[in-house]
């Protein structure tokens, strides 16, 4: 029987399951024992002796995988790659699943409960009320404002739709390949990123951490931004620059920011002094029902690989070859 | 020239034109000085000399009209007339006014911010994150829960309406006068109040405070309720028994609560010590162009009744029958 190392946090916690398809199928399997998001050294102490492995958003170099020379399946509880060495995993003969559409409406409905959040300053009001303090912030609408949206794929026309039920804000947009059909509930305008940083009232983020994404928004963005203007972040930690963005919040260039992904995971960095700033601790898909879709699907392949069916949702080719673009240009 | 006494806090903060119109028209005006909402004894101090009142959510009873026997105008910025002795007015010959749709946008927006803050723990993962924890908080989507909504008026619509492009919630409907087309986007289920707090995942309350809804949510609803369900009150003071949420937010009988709206405001009382509790500052209208359309109304009626003219948004005779019918009830 194949052994499984589970790594991502959490599993199997609000319904049992995942790990319930795992003993029932008789396969041995082993839980992250740190309770949070391993390190690469820590993945490679961890792994030997295991055949599978359920992942989460660790780094999969292509160092883990000598360490462990057994490994023939990655599945990923989730959708970001950004982690794992495709090229590497293809020469070692791996496969890789991931489970793509799962977390993209729990992570649509925070975006959006965050947007609405710092637009109403409820977590300024919030704070300083816990503190007896009385300030009636003035807010805006969703339709007074003009949104910036860089990423219009599975979860940035989720937003977008939930979004054009509050009014018809300007939405500008941009994606590198846009799809003129993918919110028919708004009319979005296609335009450069810098446009966006330019002119929205408050930017978010829906594309995966790439060479090219990487500190995508640091300094210079923050700069051109208007007064006023706020950031969101539930993508990937890495995207915005976390130093940067602390400077920005704190001289005021940026008036709120809302991040839910982070470089180091837990985080434990300036931005935990700013109040301006709402942090939350990678909650996107943490919706009990996609949570529970994304462990089950991740699981199912598991079992499909260890019958040598074939995989139901394995990575697409043109992920590989992002990827390997992307590092030539990185 | 008549004269015009405004007690609202804020007023033309972020936009004088409402200011502006009563210059241009010749109407001098005082601007509450303690930029707070004022007591009954503050505006029985504030009022004589003025003959009309452009009124926030303070309570104008009969003694304070006694106080004032210039006043022809009470109007009203905002919709909630609890505040106002109506048959005290009419005796007394005073009009009253009010802007009952302006804010109703805002309202149904910051509603729906502190319904997806509630369920997906932001206010809790922010606390802990700015202190240094990390915790990820499993939450559910608003599709994945019952929403119990009590009021299905022009906020109470408005709320539903937007939720519905979350996807398809169940949810229990209450109102003292169902419209079976109030929101065409969802199937709600009429039920009796009682049937909400026991079946509810997530309860947001949309009436207006009357003798008849004061106190309407208190220990025995909170009793009644089901582990982990949520409480949302940006619609009045006085609706939610405040000492009663925070019991029962202490003893885990309710597991979350946004309140927006307080007994008195500004409000420094114990559900400030309560982390599970959201409290903003009485924002639901406050956004840009809502209190903008609100306070210009509210002056506009002004300018009319200066002139001689017709009001344009008089509290219709329901209003003073409602009020009537509730005295003779409380």
């Amino acid at each position: 029987m194949p052994r499984v190392l589970v790594t991502t946090v959490p599993f199997g916690a609000k319904n049992r399951l995942p790990i319930d398809l795992l003993e029932g199928a008789g396969i041995p399997c082993t839980i992250n024992p740190l309770g949070r998001k391993v390190t690469e050294d820590e993945l490679i102490a961890m792994l030997p002796g295991h055949d599978m492995l359920i992942a989460g958003t660790e780094v999969i170099s292509d160092r883990v995988m000598a360490a462990a020379p057994q490994l023939r399946l990655i599945s990923r509880v989730g959708i970001g790659l950004d982690g794992v060495d495709l090229e590497a995993a293809r020469r070692r003969g791996i496969h890789v699943s991931y489970t793509p559409e799962a977390p993209a409406p729990a992570v649509a409905e925070l975006t959006i409960g965050l947007m609405l959040c710092l637009l109403r300053s409820v977590h300024l009001a919030n704070a300083q009320l816990h503190r007896g303090e009385w300030e009636r912030h003035f807010g805006r609408r969703i339709s007074e404002v003009t949104i910036g949206i860089i990423g219009v794929g599975r979860i940035g026309r989720r937003v977008l739709r939930r979004i054009a039920a509050f009014g018809t804000p300007r939405v500008l947009a941009n994606d590198l390949n846009p799809d003129p059909k993918a919110v028919p509930e708004l009319k979005l305008e296609w335009v450069g990123k810098e446009e966006i940083f330019r002119n929205a009232d408050i930017v978010t983020i829906h594309v995966p951490l790439t060479p090219q994404t990487r500190a995508m928004v640091g300094r210079r963005q923050f700069a051109a931004m208007k007064r006023g203007a706020l950031v969101v972040n539930t993508a990937r930690g890495g995207i915005v620059d976390e130093a940067d963005l602390a400077d920005a919040l704190r001289s005021g260039a940026v008036a709120g920011a809302a991040i839910d992904v982070f470089e180091r995971e837990p985080y434990a960095g300036e931005l935990a002094s700013i109040e301006r700033c709402i942090l939350t601790a990678h909650m996107g898909s943490m919706s009990e029902d996609c949570r529970f879709r994304m462990e089950t699907e991740a699981t199912e392949e598991v079992l499909r690989c260890a019958t040598g069916a074939a995989m139901h949702s394995p990575v697409p080719e043109a992920e590989y070859q992002i990827q390997a673009y992307a590092k030539g240009m990185g």
